[in-house]
C-alpha cells in the first residue's frame, strides 16, 4: 500500500540539508521523494520533520534487568529501530539456551535486531560459569542461530598473546566478512595496533578525544557510549569533526530501566551531542547512517530512494516528545509509547538457574585473621586493592557462592570500604559468571538474603528485619515481568538500600556485581576465594 | 617479511591529517603506525608522503584499444591499483569467450581487478551482435566467471517499463548483495526514483552539480568521470562539500591509450579536482577510501591497521612523476613505469572475429533518391537528424555491414555533415554490436578499406591511394600488441585522417563508432538499414 507524506521537512543526511518535499512510501520502502502528485492515502505533514530512525550499535539487554521484548518496547518508543545486541551475560549463565531465548523473545518485534555471538564465555579460564564455549562451539552456535558477528572481544590478553582459541574464533568471522566488535579500554600504540590487526572493527571503551582520534586514524569505528554508568558522549564527541564524522556511531552498552523509560536510548545521545556543540544533522547522521553502514545494514539510515521506510516524524528537531516512529512503513510508536503487540518467548529453559547445595549457617562462618589479605574497594571505581588489616573493625563479610553446578564452593573474604553497619545484600548479578555474591556482617542475615533468592535469583536486601526481593527469574539477571513492575520493584530496592547505613558514595548493587570479575585489578572474590589479577593466582 | 617505512608523512583520510610517523608492513598488510623501533629492513622516507593507491570505479578496457594487461601496465604505473571493469564491448562481439579472455588476461596483474557482468548484450533487441545474453545466461556467466556485479544498466526503457528480463537480471545481483551499476544520463525526478528503486547504486553519467546533488540526496554514489571524451570532473566536483564527500568516487569510463600513457587515469582526476578547488586530502579520499567502500573492497583505501599495503609513496602531493606504487606490500611501479611481468592470455578464441560474405563492388552501389531520408550528423554531438536532400552534393555514402554471422546484410545510406571529399574509412568499432561501419564516396575505395580489415578487424583509412590500417585483432576492438606499438600506429592513423579533406570539427573515427547505436536519437544506420529511434522503426 502506498502512503504519501506531503510537505514534510526531510533531513537529508547525505547532502546535509533540510528540504520540504513529499515522500512516497510503498509498503516497507521509500519509493519517491520530491514533488509528487496527490494520492488517496496521504498525510499532510506541513511543519513536521522526517529523519531516519536510530541504531544502537552495541548493547546488552541484561543490564536493564528487563527481558529483551520489554527493553525493546521502551527503546523503540524513543526512535531506535535497530539494535546490535551481545547476550554475553545470559550466555554465561544459560549457555546455548540463553542465546535461543534471546532470539525467540525478539522474534516478532518490529525492528532490526542483530544478535552477536558472545566472544568470551567464560571471561577467563578461571571462571565458574555455566559452560565453556570454545572456538568450535562459537562457530556452531553462530551458524545455528544465524548470529550476526562476534561480540566485544574482551580477552585482550588472549589477543595480544596470540591465543589459538581466541584467534580461531575471530578468524571464522573475518573469513565470513562478519563484524568483530572490539573492547579496548585504555589501549594505545603498538598494543592497540596488534588488537586491531587481529580483526576488531569497533571500540566502545573510548573515554577521551585522543583515544578516539587514534582509533579513527587506525581504521576503527568509535562507538560513542551513552550508558547509564558510562556516560562518554560529552568527552568523546569533542573528537568529531566534519572530516572524520563517518567514523563515529552511538551505542548504549548498559542501560538501567528507569533511564530507558524516561529518556530512551540513542535519542538521548543525540541530544547530548547537540548540547556539546555538534550540528543537529550531524548528530542524526552519527545516530543513523553511520551506524547502519558500519554494521552493513543496507538501505537504512537515510530518507532515500529504495531505503526501508524506517523513520521518525517529529514536530521539531528537539528530540523530545511527540515522536512518531515508523519501521518498514508501519507506525510502531507514538508519543513515546510503543504500539505493537509482544509475544513473549517461554522462559522455561532460562529460569530456575540458581542451583546450589543447601547452605547452613555454619558454611558462612569464618574468623578474621590479620595475616590474610583483605579486599579494599575504592568508591567510584571498579579497581580494588589488596590490603592487610589489624582488626575487623570497618570490615564486612563477603561471599561468592557457585550457583550453576551445585559444587558447594563458597569463596569468603573481608572487604573494606562499604562500611555497612546493618543488613545484608545478596544477588545473582556478578560478572561474568553470575554466581551469587553476598555482603553483610551477620551470618544469619546473610543466609536469609541468600535463601531469599530462591531458585530464580535476583537481588535481595535485608534491612530493619525486612527482606526486599527483586525476582530476576530469567537467568537470575532479567525479570519476566512488564517493565513498569520491574521499575516499581527496583524503586523499593533503592529505598531499602537507602536504609542501609553505609558509605553513601557507593551504589552497592552495581559495585557488588563487579567484585567477582577477575579481569579488572587487583583482587576479586570468586567461589574459589580471593584472586589477584596482578599476581595471577589465588592468594589465600 | 617486515618492512619499516621510517619518518614518512602519512595522509590519514579518516582524520584528514598529515602526520610524520613510521609505518610497518608485514608482507601484504600494514601492521603498525606510530613511533616504531628500527628493524633491519627499513627505508628512511624523510620528507616523502604516503597515501592510499587509487581505485577506478568504472571503466571499459576496450575503449583504449589495448588489451587489459597493457592497459593495466599504464594505469598501475600512475597509482591506480583497483579497477571495476565492464567488458561490455568484447562481450557483444565474442559472448562468453570475451569474458573468459578478459579474466585470463588480468589474472596475474598485481591489482584488485573486479569484472562486472555486462547488463545489456545486445543493447537493444534490434542489434545484430554476436549473442543475446538473457537473465538466465547472465546469472550463469556471473557464477561461472566469479563476476563482481552487474555492469552499467543502460536499458533505461526496460527498467522504467518493468521489463521482466531486465528486472530478473537485476534481482539476482540485489539478492546476492552485489553492486548494480547505473547509467542514467539526464534523468531526474520520478524517473530517476524508479531507476534507483530498481536497484542501481551508482551513476557515472552525471554532468552538472544539480544532477549530482539530486543523485546523492536519493542515496546514489556519483562516479565523477574523467574520460578521454567525457571530461566531467570540473563541473561535477562543484557538488562536493565536506558533508557529502563520501557519496563521490572517481571513474574513467573510456580512456584513449595516449592519455593513459601520458597522464594515467585516476591521478589525473585527482589533479583536476584539486585545480577546481578541492582540498588535497579530500581529493585523495574520493580517489581511494570512498571508491573502495562503495565497491565493498574491505581493508583498502587508507593507511590504517590491518589494511592492505596498497599505497603510493611520492616526494610531494603534486601527483606528478616519481611515484612509487605498492600493491600488497610489493613495489609494482616506479617513476610511472610498471615493474611487473605480464603473462598474456591466448587470444585464440577472441580473434578473427570478422565473419562476412565476400563483398563485391556491386553490393556497395546504390543511387541517390531525394524521397529517401538522409542522416545528418551534428559536429560535437552524438545526436543525428533525419533530413531529406534535393541532391547528393555534400553527402557521403555510409554502410553498416553485419560481421558476426555472415548474413550478408548491408545497411546503406547517405550522410550529411562529414563533407568528406577524398578517401574512405572502415572500422569494426561500432557500438554496441560492432559491425563494420564504412564511410566514403567512391565504392572502390570503400571496398578497399573494408577488405583491409581482413578477418581481424580494426580501423582502415584510404587516402591519397594509400591504406593505413590499425589491426585490432582482439574482437576487432583491441590490439594484442604492446601499448607503444598501438600508440605509434594510432599516430599514423591520425596523420591519415588529417590528410582527409573533411569537416575538421569532427573526429571521424569516434563519431562513426556511434552512428549504428540505436539508443541515441534520432536516426542510425544498422545492417538492416536506417532506423529512427523516435519513430521506433526502420524508415526505408
Amino acid at each position: 500500500m502506498k502512503t504519501l507524506f506531503k510537505n514534510i521537512n526531510v533531513v537529508d543526511v547525505f547532502n546535509h540539508e533540510i528540504k520540504e518535499c513529499d515522500v512516497l512510501i510503498d509498503n516497507d520502502r521509500i519509493i519517491s521523494i520530491g514533488k509528487i502528485d496527490e494520492i488517496e492515502n496521504m498525510v499532510d505533514c506541513k511543519g513536521k520533520y522526517m529523519y531516519p530512525s536510530f541504531i544502537d550499535t552495541h548493547l546488552h539487554f541484561e543490564s536493564s534487568q528487563l527481558r529483551p521484548s520489554e527493553y525493546l518496547k521502551l527503546a523503540i518508543a524513543y526512535g531506535t529501530t535497530a539494535f546490535i545486541a551481545d547476550p554475553h551475560e545470559i550466555t554465561n549463565v544459560c549457555g546455548e539456551d540463553g542465546i535461543k531465548f534471546i532470539k525467540e523473545d525478539i522474534k516478532d518485534i518490529p525492528a532490526d535486531i542483530k544478535i552477536m555471538m558472545p566472544s568470551c564465555v567464560p571471561a577467563t579460564p578461571l571462571e565458574y560459569n555455566k559452560v565453556k564455549i570454545d572456538a568450535d562451539e562459537t562457530i556452531r552456535l553462530t551458524k545455528k542461530y544465524d548470529l550476526y558477528g562476534l561480540g566485544e572481544m574482551m580477552d585482550i590478553i588472549g589477543v595480544l598473546n596470540d591465543d589459538k582459541e581466541v584467534l580461531k574464533k575471530i578468524k571464522y568471522f573475518k573469513d565470513n566478512n562478519m563484524i568483530v566488535d572490539g573492547h579496548a579500554p585504555l589501549m594505545s600504540g603498538i598494543f592497540l595496533d596488534k588488537y586491531i590487526l587481529a580483526g576488531m572493527y569497533t571500540d566502545h571503551e573510548v573515554f577521551t578525544k585522543e583515544e578516539a582520534l587514534e582509533r579513527v586514524s587506525k581504521g576503527m569505528t568509535v562507538q560513542i557510549r551513552n550508558g547509564s554508568a558510562a556516560k562518554d558522549v560529552e568527552k568523546v564527541i569533542k573528537a568529531v569533526n566534519k572530516d572524520n564524522i563517518s567514523s563515529f556511531v552511538f551505542a548504549t552498552d548498559d542501560k538501567e530501566p528507569e533511564e530507558l523509560a524516561s529518556k530512551g536510548t540513542i535519542i538521548d545521545a543525540v541530544k547530548k551531542a547537540i548540547k556539546s556543540g555538534i550540528d543537529k544533522i550531524d548528530a542524526i547522521k552519527i545516530a543513523s547512517l553511520n551506524g547502519y553502514r558500519t554494521y552493513k545494514l543496507e538501505k537504512r539510515g537515510a530518507i532515500a530512494i529504495g531505503y526501508y521506510a524506517n523513520f521518525i516524524i517529529a514536530p521539531d528537531l528537539e528530540f523530545n516528545k511527540n515522536l512518531e516512529v515508523y519501521y518498514m512503513g508501519k507506525l510502531v510508536a507514538k508519543d513515546n509509547v510503543s504500539l505493537f503487540e509482544i509475544k513473549n518467548a517461554s522462559i522455561l529453559n532460562v529460569t530456575s538457574t540458581v542451583n546450589i547445595k543447601k547452605i547452613e549457617l555454619e558454611d558462612l562462618k569464618f574468623n578474621f585473621d590479620k595475616s590474610k589479605p583483605v579486599m579494599e574497594i575504592i568508591p567510584g571505581s571498579l579497581i580494588t586493592k589488596k590490603i592487610y588489616c589489624k582488626d575487623d573493625k570497618e570490615l564486612n563479610r563477603m561471599y561468592s557462592i557457585e550457583r550453576h553446578h551445585k559444587t558447594g564452593l563458597i569463596g569468603k573474604c573481608f572487604v573494606k570500604g562499604f562500611n555497612l553497619k546493618n543488613g545484608a545484600i545478596a544477588q545473582t548479578i556478578s560478572h561474568d559468571s553470575h554466581n551469587i555474591i553476598a555482603l553483610g556482617n551477620d551470618e544469619k542475615d546473610i543466609l536469609d538474603v541468600i535463601n531469599a533468592l530462591k531458585t530464580d535469583g535476583g537481588i535481595a536486601i535485608k534491612v530493619d528485619g525486612k527482606i526486599t526481593y527483586l525476582e530476576l527469574d530469567i537467568a537470575g539477571l532479567m525479570s519476566s515481568k512488564p517493565y513498569a513492575e520491574v521499575i516499581k520493584k527496583r524503586h523499593e530496592l533503592l529505598e531499602a538500600t537507602h536504609k542501609l547505613s553505609m558509605n553513601n558514595k557507593i551504589n552497592p548493587l552495581m559495585l557488588l556485581s563487579f567484585l567477582s570479575l577477575i579481569v579488572i585489578p587487583d583482587i576479586k572474590l570468586t567461589c574459589n576465594g580471593l584472586y589477584s589479577i596482578i599476581e595471577r593466582k589465588y592468594i589465600e
